[in-house]
């Protein structure tokens, strides 16, 4: 099946990325607000695989990021 | 509205992390095969902005990313 997982930074945390976009685009006059920048995985994984162990063994940092996990 | 802009590196070009991702948990004995690592942008946004303009213009770079645009 195919998975995504989406790694966010944790709320309240630093996110320069984030910032800069909203920044930027808030410059050109767009009304936009707390644009949040985060990585996203996404592969095909066999039935078996557990995924929320995937992403917490190796994936993601549980201190400064949270994650969610969608299948298709 | 909430926006979600997904960018990912384009099919068939260079994505050292994805197959890092995808090497990591092949040794590590996960049935997984193709992980691409790419980035997410969410945002509130007002319902009058163009996502579609803001991707295009400042967020994607066409020649390397591919993006999906999805609404909450």
């Amino acid at each position: 099946m195919k998975v995504r997982i989406l790694i966010m930074p944790k709320e309240g945390l630093l996110d320069p990325q984030g910032r800069a976009v909203t920044e930027l685009l808030t410059s050109k006059g767009y009304k936009i607000e707390s644009a949040k920048v985060g990585k996203v995985i996404e592969m095909e994984v066999d039935d078996s695989v557990d995924i929320e162990e995937i992403a917490k063994k190796y994936l993601v940092n549980p201190l400064i990021e949270s994650y969610k996990v969608e299948k298709e």
